[in-house]
């Protein structure tokens, strides 16, 4: 096997280029070896083997400096330059994390997961590297997908204006995660079938010098290109099309299913694990809404199945108007949304936490300051979210809590998010955001809570001791309380805070005439939190506060329960603590 | 006048096409009474005249609707839509504010001061209006230096795909503030001098129909055109080529420094109130930085003058390859920053507070997840920043303080800042972020702090109480102090934190010792301000605090001074506060 021999990207140089297609097929099989057991991410990293190895063969790394968008397609990279036994060899497959890492290695030069970030940062490296007057190459790889994101388009237009060396590979597969949307794909496409000779043309309307290359998976040819626009300078775009999923023709059947997932046969592409068809709250609430309202409309950004919208469910709401997938294009949705609400819609905005992080300005100026009674949904916040640092949400609460205007809900429950789902698409005064965290389930019992009152929930009424635990963590507060009456059998105070944009201030106070010990837990950051507002509130009262939640750093690949247990929120810690509290002040 | 008898758009219809410019000339004469007396957006307003007196013509507003991008244009459009006594009458000059304002009118749709946000609202009104079934037009209004940014580049996009009507009206005066940045402005160009012919069109390349208007002055010409998209189904862009202060010769001239400013003599364009010359430390910082160190670079977003990088002064640097304007694209010149300090470079980015609000995922996750030791600085946060809502920043502590690995400086005089920003571009540790307030002035004592301590500077040893003061008002802290001492002999602590991202827990353990009273004070909002990291820490101690700060609101139009006195910042307040305290507790 080439591939044996393949320990750095000077060792590709040793090959004849008539070997590299070989060497592309072991590296396809490595790939399909690891993502077949362990999962991942699919079709992109199939579709762009012969790129990454006609980029290694023609390119010298790390000197020559990579940025591959969102990163996720960096596995064949990565089998090349030192880590394939983190792919061949099961006991090493968590060796290497899914994106580019400059921990693992020297060929990798962000921690990067978010859309549309590789050509700022290239022009940032092609900056550095004049400013120092060196003159390497820069290579941002970009896929269709990425390029209607703000940031993507900002910088190719940037780009448009800078004069010195920067390649910029269009990786296109004619897929983002779902279709794609927006009027550059018509170009793209046109762009496509013409050879790359259509008279109009995107980058070139930018600025930016363009090269076209039809067969994407024809080492040869991709060899020849970049040794053509190696060491260019000025910027050019090399848009080069390719078959995402290639290699596995159910990948490249059907594009959405097989983006990434979990282990599956190569043979035949059954999965391993049959995908998870419980209920699914957020979707069953959408769907009534806009089966009952037909002002009503769902936009998301390039992320409906995270509303449930799958292939196949969505077109019939697209038809009807009634559902919209701007693309990866988030401040676009969000400000969209405020128009709506604001010329008689009831739209609803859903897409996963990370990637709101996109839209604070909007959600501050397009939507709250214009108080447009929209509906948000911040899909799997804090530590049960994604778990890589590269799409961590554990800040959503200080993103959105004290933006002025803005109603921000956390449901402990399937029935308290139907519910406060409903309360968000009926009322008219302001927008509402919802934080919907992936380990909701069902509690059993129908929530009749009247959430124009702006009031916590009391669950558990004692005295002494109160514990504010924000959204799903309300299980843990009862699971405390039941053990520490329990143990010594006082009955402590369960608060459900329902609301996290404002406190209840009657409540608060009410608390102060028999209790003297409040614990807030949340299942994100701690600093500037909810739980710390709770602090100030009684900060020149006579009442303890103790806040618990994530202490402030890029946490990766955690356990979520062990995560909260090492920052102190565990039963065991917080039952051992009012017990120590009681045990200390009577 | 015909003006006197206009007194909704409905008015301007009863006029005969060929009475419209005199109409637009008295409109650009009660401007220029108001813009010559009481200062604002010269430029844009002066060149938009023509285009407005036509679209109010052809459109029936309140039932079409017009979003004004940055709507800082929305001058013209006020005087004609029943609000003209507010630019004849000084004594009604300031019934109306300098932006969209839908408390003041129906024929304003959005309260607005961001750029770039005009398509995707045109876009979401336009869906409103379809689920709704009616037919209105819906307009945006954009200016070229908007186009740059990505909610804009995002919106165009869509709008490539979306099938109903939508006019995109590009007011394209060849300017934005300063010069416009980005390859995009070649296209401009190029459609311009080619009478919008040029075979590659960027707007074409999104999917956009499109026309073009070479006489963007020419009343008769523009309501053809106007007439020509009324009712059109389909989006459709309208080029219009105008020129920025057009009827002002001098500001027509110099278009960077006629863009906005004070009152003036119209008559020759003499400032009735010079410049301010005085020193910019700001300024010398980064000169001193660009002179000494070849490896830096200066980055900014479509605001030099806020860096003091004015006209004249810029070029040399830009030359030098040390000076970057991006263009209004704030994304892309932050994720440029983290590439040029990841390749060798020392890059400084900065802005003014409300457009930092554009890149919180990219400070987040293209910086400081990538820890890449890059400066920012925030210009004007704060209660002394912008005082209108849509430019307010009272939130930049809650957006960036959480944010880990950032190091987040609040000076409290120049001299701390000019020692912080030596520590901020000498260390290659962290980004480090410092938040620059416009009140702030000199001390007159050198600053010798060593920044990589991490350390809490106490500016006076006392006992008892301690005030934490953020940034500039140290000042006020210091005079608390000293009224304190003069009113009951009682000597305080002052504490200047000088970081806002973490606590010195050091000093906040040894204020136990002999303090049981902290106050806090911020010119921020105080929900989850810096003061609340400080009530967390102290929540289950023995020490009681307070926290000062701003109520959660979009304040608008305000004295900074009244602002700070009616949330009880303000040295009477306080000082009483104290003795109270004291009183209470001997």
């Amino acid at each position: 096997m080439y591939l044996d021999n393949i320990n750095s990207p000077k060792d590709i140089k040793k090959l004849n280029v008539e070997k590299l297609q070989t060497l592309a097929d072991e590296t396809r099989n490595a790939l399909i070896n690891k993502i077949s057991k362990a999962g991942g991410h699919n079709g992109p990293n199939l579709g762009i083997v012969e790129v990454t190895v006609a980029l290694h063969y023609v390119f010298n790394s790390p000197k020559d400096k990579f940025v591959f968008d969102v990163s996720h397609q960096c596995y064949p990279h990565k089998i090349l330059t030192g880590r394939k036994e983190a792919f061949l060899n099961p006991e090493h497959f968590h060796d290497v994390t899914g994106y580019t890492n400059p921990l693992e290695s020297e060929h990798d030069l962000f921690t990067i997961g978010h859309t549309s970030t590789s050509v700022s940062l290239a022009l940032g490296l092609a900056k550095g590297r004049d400013l120092n007057g060196r003159n390497e190459n820069i290579i941002a790889i970009i896929g269709d997908g990425s390029l209607s994101g703000g940031e993507a388009l900002e910088a190719l237009d940037y780009a448009g204006e800078y004069n010195k060396n920067l390649i910029i590979i269009i990786n296109d597969n004619d897929q983002s995660i779902a279709e794609n949307h927006g009027g550059l794909y018509k170009n793209l496409k046109c762009l496509r079938e013409t050879n790359g000779n259509f008279s109009n043309n995107l980058f070139k309307a930018m600025g930016l010098d363009y090269i076209y290359v039809e067969e994407g998976h024809n080492i040869k040819k991709l060899v020849e290109v970049f040794n053509k626009v190696k060491d260019i300078d000025h910027p050019i775009v090399v848009h080069i099309h390719t078959i995402k999923g290639k290699g596995l023709p159910y990948a490249e059947l059907n594009k959405e299913e097989w983006h990434a997932g979990g282990p599956f046969n190569p043979k035949d592409g059954s999965r391993k694990i049959e995908n998870d068809e419980s209920e699914n709250v957020v979707f069953d609430s959408l769907k009534e809404l806009l089966d009952t309202n037909k002002k009503a409309i769902v936009l998301n950004a390039g992320t409906p199945m995270g509303l449930g919208f799958v292939k196949g469910v969505r077109e019939e709401y697209v038809k009807r108007g009634q559902f919209i997938d701007v693309g990866i294009a988030e401040e676009n949705g969000v400000a969209m949304t405020s128009g709506i609400a604001k010329n008689g819609g009831t739209p609803v905005f859903g897409t996963f936490a990370p990637f709101f992080q996109r839209t604070y300005d909007q959600m501050s100026h397009d939507v709250c300051l214009n108080n447009s009674p929209a509906t948000f949904l911040i899909l799997n916040p804090g530590v049960y979210g994604m778990n890589s640092n590269t799409h961590i949400a554990l800040c959503d609460i200080q993103m959105f809590a004290h933006i002025p205007n803005l109603v921000y809900l956390a449901p402990s429950c399937n029935e308290e998010f139907i519910n406060m789902f409903k309360f968000a698409t009926t009322q008219k005064k302001h927008p509402v955001a919802i934080r919907v965290s992936s380990n909701m389930v069902s509690s059993g019992i129908e929530d009749k809570t009247d959430y124009s009152l702006n009031k916590n929930k009391i669950e558990i009424k004692g005295s002494k001791i109160a514990i504010f635990a924000v959204g799903i963590l309300i299980s843990m507060a009862k699971e405390i309380a039941k053990k520490v009456k329990e143990k010594i059998g006082l009955d402590i105070t369960v608060i459900n805070p329902l609301f996290l944009n404002d406190l209840d201030k009657n409540l608060l106070e009410n608390l102060k005439k028999d209790h003297n010990f409040i614990i807030t837990i949340e299942d994100g950051e701690v600093q500037s939190g909810y739980g710390q507002t709770i602090s100030s509130f009684y900060g020149d009262k006579d009442m303890k506060v103790k806040n618990y939640g994530i202490s402030k750093a890029f946490h990766t690949d955690f356990d979520p329960n062990k995560l909260l247990e090492e920052h102190g929120i565990s039963v065991e810690n917080i039952v051992n603590e009012i017990i120590n509290f009681i045990n200390d002040n009577e």
